[in-house]
């Protein structure tokens, strides 16, 4: 386990965790007319004839927002924008070490809807898309749904799509181990951001026997008292019985469960209710709904929890760097779910042939990792080609070798930074 | 001369000029576990206690936003927050490259007062300090004062008070070198942002005989038509004797003038009708007010004007750097009239012993640069401190030095990652 003071000590040491660098050398006086005044007179008027070009002439192309309101950070609630930002950076680095991107965090001091969504159509101009974090739930999805009619770029909700993505790719994968269908009996715990994100994800790639939970029991339509506008659609789309109770009751029989709701939710009872070879997936974070090792002796033929140090890892981090990457790629104006399906499809392939009841997904410290990256980054630009939502047209191999030359980038220049750091850290392992 | 088709090539060629890079290695599950989840909400949980940690345990003490609405774009009036941004990337790579700050450049869609104060106030939790940058007057002077009311971190303007200290310094080593006296009378042609700046500041530094000169003459006292409260400030505080008329009229016996106008606006004629020894500041950009060896020719003691293939320039970012490094090495609150008027003395006195009339600045380039900026830096925080706008305390001595270090910090990662463009540069030159 990490340890509190080392965790403060790192963070203090190095004052955060990402830094903004020239990428352009400024070494002379020529350097600073080219890239500052008069010169840059020269890309600005370019840019005032035709917007697009700005996508040209700037980082904007490989450059996007990470915002959040600090409603939502981790597990920890509504915290503040000053205590999200450590977590905004982490993922700002993560999208540059596994996506190439160059994500800039933003906790906004803001917690209303409206000013959120003019927040980000204010900051639309300066990024090639938006990822939106953190945002307590349902005030994300109105977040999401409104910036994204409203903006040009792509606003991406990683808590809620990026979640579903990865759950998706792990359940085709289970689900094909298995010898189950498209048909098989889904049921997920959970009915916040993560819970509806996979729900629909699943639907579209056409699981369609499903019921969602909620903390007064199984979604269907005409329940009682249900405003939410989204848990509404669940309904409607889910469910098609009506059944009716809790977690306890929906298990019973069904092929898998899916949790995104707390710690101690799936029990060995529940488990051992399910169907032949029961999927379990335990997302919820730090701690699973079920320790993988209970859920196995309970009789689940398919583990995953969000753990590093079990199989099966279900992490988010292993599909939004692609995932940028193809929509910046593509200088994409839009997200949508045939996109993020197509996500799932090239990560649920990248474990090949080695994919087993206890690989069923990669990680990101895997060899075939950046190659995987750039398969999602080109299945994502090429199905946003595909819907009209890119601004310019590539093919799928030229997406994916910009796609692994922009992730290479960054490991070149990692390996000049970082050489002293690992050769210690080596040395020191090794004595 | 720069060519159009160089800048857009380099342009395009490095898709813009900065990039976020982490500064923290992610080689292993162990790195992403201290860094990302699920140790990082240690720094999350600490800094929700006591928010001032966020200075501590993020980078927010080295970073800064560099915001405009893109309505003053260089001399280019309001081309648009798309076509400010390639300026507002090449001011965040100075800052790093000149300051070891690091800047994240902001063009937002709104031209509304209350709304880029409400958007200022939105971020400045993730920031240690803000730039505000070519917002059209006199919009800008409303929303950095309402801003630097409202918000707990330093808003700085670059155009207004970058110039002025810049200017000052410049006019504190003329003043010096001619043998004048606070009481020289000087000029000042322009009464947009930089004019108003540089007056206030000079007000400030002691020199009390001044006019102000806008598009309908010199600023008066009780001037029939003067709206702007900016100006009603310069009038009260100039023109004792209620002088009226043109440049022309003005300089006079005038000891020193100083353009911040426009090309054209000094003839010979005006400068040889001033006192002895005269002093010419021709500080329009891109063009001066008056050219350099036409100026000479008419008599001046000593000019300076924006260009940089002549002595003596003016030009922001031999301070703003500096000024900025100050700001965040002693985490301050709010930047004030103290502080600017300081740092226009350290930068006045980088020029030490080579101070002659075709030497009154120093350049970025300088081998001295480094030492100078870090000198602004302890000074700035120094004034900080002692006015009580300081979070931290430190000796003149270690700011210094901090600023020093960090300064250094990046000169180190440039050398290693713009090695060979720099070797190559060098042989083909030598070639």
């Amino acid at each position: 386990m990490v340890e509190k003071e080392k965790v403060l000590e790192e963070h203090r040491k190095n004052r955060g965790k990402i830094e903004v660098m020239p990428k352009v050398p400024l070494l002379c006086a020529d350097d600073l007319s080219t890239f500052y005044t008069p010169g840059v007179a020269y890309a600005s008027l370019a840019i005032k004839d035709q917007k697009e070009l700005s996508f040209e002439y700037t980082g904007r192309s490989n450059t996007i927002a990470v915002v959040s309101d600090g409603t939502r950070i981790l597990g920890l609630g509504n915290i503040g924008p000053e205590a999200g930002l450590p977590v905004m950076e982490g993922k700002a680095a993560l999208f540059k070490k596994f996506g190439g991107v160059d994500a800039v965090p933003i906790c906004i001091g803001t917690t209303d809807e409206d000013e959120i969504v003019a927040f980000l159509k204010n900051i639309s101009a300066s990024f090639g898309a938006i990822n939106v974090e953190d945002i307590e739930s349902p005030k994300a999805f109105n977040v999401v749904n409104r910036a994204q009619e409203e903006l040009d770029i792509p606003v991406f909700h990683d808590d809620q799509q990026g979640t579903a993505v990865v759950a998706v790719a792990a359940l085709i994968n289970a689900i094909k181990l298995s010898g189950k269908e498209k048909n098989a009996r889904i049921v997920i715990n959970g009915a916040g951001t993560a819970g509806i994100g996979v729900a629909k994800l699943a639907l579209h790639a056409g699981f369609h026997n499903m019921v969602v939970i909620d903390s007064r029991g199984a979604i269907y339509e005409g329940r009682d008292g249900d405003s939410n506008e989204f848990k509404k659609e669940i309904a409607m789309r889910t469910n098609k019985d009506k059944a009716k109770g809790s977690i306890a009751d929906l298990a019973k029989g069904a092929d898998v469960i899916i949790g995104l709701s707390k710690n101690g939710a799936f029990t060995k009872e529940i488990i051992s209710s399910m169907n032949s070879k029961p999927i379990v997936f335990a997302l919820a974070n730090p701690e699973p709904e079920i320790d993988y090792e209970d859920a196995k002796s309970a009789g689940a033929y398919i583990v995953a929890t969000g753990r590093s140090d079990r199989p099966n890892q279900v992490n988010n981090v292993v599909a939004f760097p692609g995932i940028m990457r193809g929509l910046l790629d593509v200088r994409a104006k839009k997200i949508n779910m045939d996109m993020l399906y197509a996500a799932s499809i090239a990560l649920s392939k990248g474990t090949g042939k080695n994919l087993s009841t206890e690989f069923i997904l990669n990680g990101v410290f895997d060899k075939e990792y950046p190659k995987i990256a750039a398969n999602i980054a080109a299945a994502v630009g090429t199905a946003a080609i595909e819907t009209g939502e890119a601004r310019i047209s590539k093919s799928r191999v030229e997406i994916r070798n910009d796609a692994m030359m922009l992730m290479k980038r960054y490991r070149g220049i990692e390996k000049k930074i970082f050489r002293q750091k690992r050769n210690a850290r080596q040395k020191a392992e090794a004595e």
